[in-house]
């Protein structure tokens, strides 16, 4: 690292820019303060540790920074509600420099500001392993509209936006160094430049009363699961239904991996699941298609507990979903 | 390691309980939602990295834990405010078991109840490294108790609470072996057992007109600059002044070292500086002693910005405030 901390501090601050808006004092004090909005407030953090998270190898740091706020973004867009501020934790390892945080900050400012959320503060210290992230975001939802994990009910069809495998098959493409072109270009897009459904969130909440709502962070199975966990109740998904993304296919093709174990597997996909009453169905997919543009698919219904997690295939045979996607510590990803 | 994210995530929901009060969802969904509360909101966030920050050999994880949350709750008292919730990203290394993170959150609880903070949140991560902590908290403070690091006017006395130096003593002790008796165990206590304070900022609001406020996590004459460069104007520090804490004059005569040094570069001290109309100092030293039972001194006055931080001796003699404490990155502690 070629600047001090207080140097680094400073060039950070210059990239953010003052206060605006309801926040009263932004980076270089104590705290931030603003004026809180809304309803209800939300909280959230995620922690990014590199070659656990991200490799400087594959991603610009660009994207790696984007992908620190999109992340959380995510989280927000599934609870119902609407990013507003966010603090940044940073440890930078001796190889990078300054310009290199410029960089980071960079990519984090860019989606910041895709998605109006006001970069208030933070902390940076020297890290004596890899690059180091942790972003806590606040956020604003209205009382009525809190979507938590613990709502579905039996009945209840299991939407999901998007299709998936994508981010996965981006990063098997770029770990292989597989050529980018076509197919292959528009999953490490997918990879590298992730989307948080904001807007999709809001358009299930104006024409459907959704019960359960999470993001795909850790993979499609594994999160089908903490729904079921959360809500106590079963999850039945209909094997031919699930949207598996053309790019998982074509890469699945290339490395000879089945499309929809990366589809089940596949992490940081930011998809919403959602469960909504059964009548509800048809005439939210057609609402949340056409006021967004992205896919909304009915992949299975809420069931009793007893039943489990299951996956069942078009011919009626049922096997218990997969437990693969993305967990931290016992179990890393093979 | 030898839990699972999900089993991690599931003790320490136990041990952290579920939401309370203004809080409707905590731990265990996208993100925590609660009722906003007072006039203003107050975000922070600190970083923690092993053998930057800490070392597992020197301190026990029930006061490393503590230490992540004492040190935002100081951020919080700082501005003039109240701790409220927190959120908190783990990086477990694969040295620590499910029994050191129940440790480490023992702490973080214990400290929590203390000052009144709830945990809503958080995230578990693998780290290859070492243990890695980020903690963001959320604060209260009422519109006319905002205090920034940016008020400071010329004329303004300097008020410090208590007396510095203890907690690098305390380091220093422990890094050498010394032996846990007297003010050496005294120190290693202040250097462990950190107290933040928010019943001192809350008097000095009561009785004064603190013009700028900051909290010593970096060291004295560190944190001096700090309100100097915020504030835009000098500060002249008064070197008979400056209360030595007793534990860094004994471990200063066993080691060595000019217990001043200590007390100037000292970090994690987490006492306050204040500045306030000279005409109001008296009073407020009596009035913050008087309630809250914390050593209050006045160390300087608020010079011109041309005069730069100087430290003045009792003989006149002026000499550069020493560039001594702790800055991360280019500059580490020597």
């Amino acid at each position: 690292m070629d600047a001090g901390e207080h140097e680094l501090i400073a060039r950070i601050r210059k990239a953010v820019g003052g206060p605006a808006g309801a926040t009263l004092v932004g980076i270089g004090d104590d705290a931030a303060v603003y004026e809180p909005a809304g309803d209800l407030e939300l909280l959230t953090c995620d922690a990014f540790v590199e070659d656990v998270h991200f490799r400087r190898s594959f991603a610009p740091l660009r994207a790696i920074g984007a992908k620190f706020i999109v992340s959380n973004v995510s989280d927000v867009a599934a609870m119902g509600g609407f990013p507003a501020r966010a603090v940044v934790s940073l440890g930078v390892p001796e190889d990078m420099s300054a310009a290199d945080v410029d960089e980071l900050y960079a990519g984090m400012l860019d989606a910041a500001a895709r998605y109006g959320v006001e970069i208030v503060g933070g902390d940076v210290v020297a890290s004596p392993g890899g690059l180091l992230a942790s972003v806590a975001m606040i956020g604003t939802v209205g009382r009525e509209r809190v979507v938590t994990r613990a709502g579905a009910v039996v009945g209840d069809a299991i939407l999901a936006t998007g299709r998936f495998g994508a981010s996965e098959a981006g990063l098997r493409a770029l770990s292989h160094g597989l050529e980018e072109a076509g197919l292959v270009r528009a999953a490490t897009r997918r990879h590298l430049e992730p989307v948080a459904r904001i807007a999709e969130a809001q358009a299930f909440l104006d024409v459907a009363t959704p019960h359960a709502m999470i993001d795909v962070s850790d993979g499609l199975a594994s999160e089908v699961r903490h729904l079921a966990d959360e809500s106590g109740v079963g999850m039945r998904v209909r094997k031919d239904r699930i949207p598996v993304a053309p790019e998982a296919v074509e890469i699945g093709r290339l490395l000879g991996v089945d499309p929809l174990e990366l589809a089940l597997g596949s992490g940081e996909e930011f998809e919403l699941l959602v469960t909504i009453p059964a009548s509800e169905a048809e005439r939210t997919i057609e609402h949340v298609c056409a006021v967004t543009g992205s896919d909304v698919t009915c992949i299975g219904e809420v069931v009793e507990r007893s039943e489990g997690c299951i996956m069942v295939g078009p011919g009626g045979d049922a096997e218990p979903l997969p437990r693969v996607g993305y967990e931290h510590l016992a179990a890393p990803r093979g």
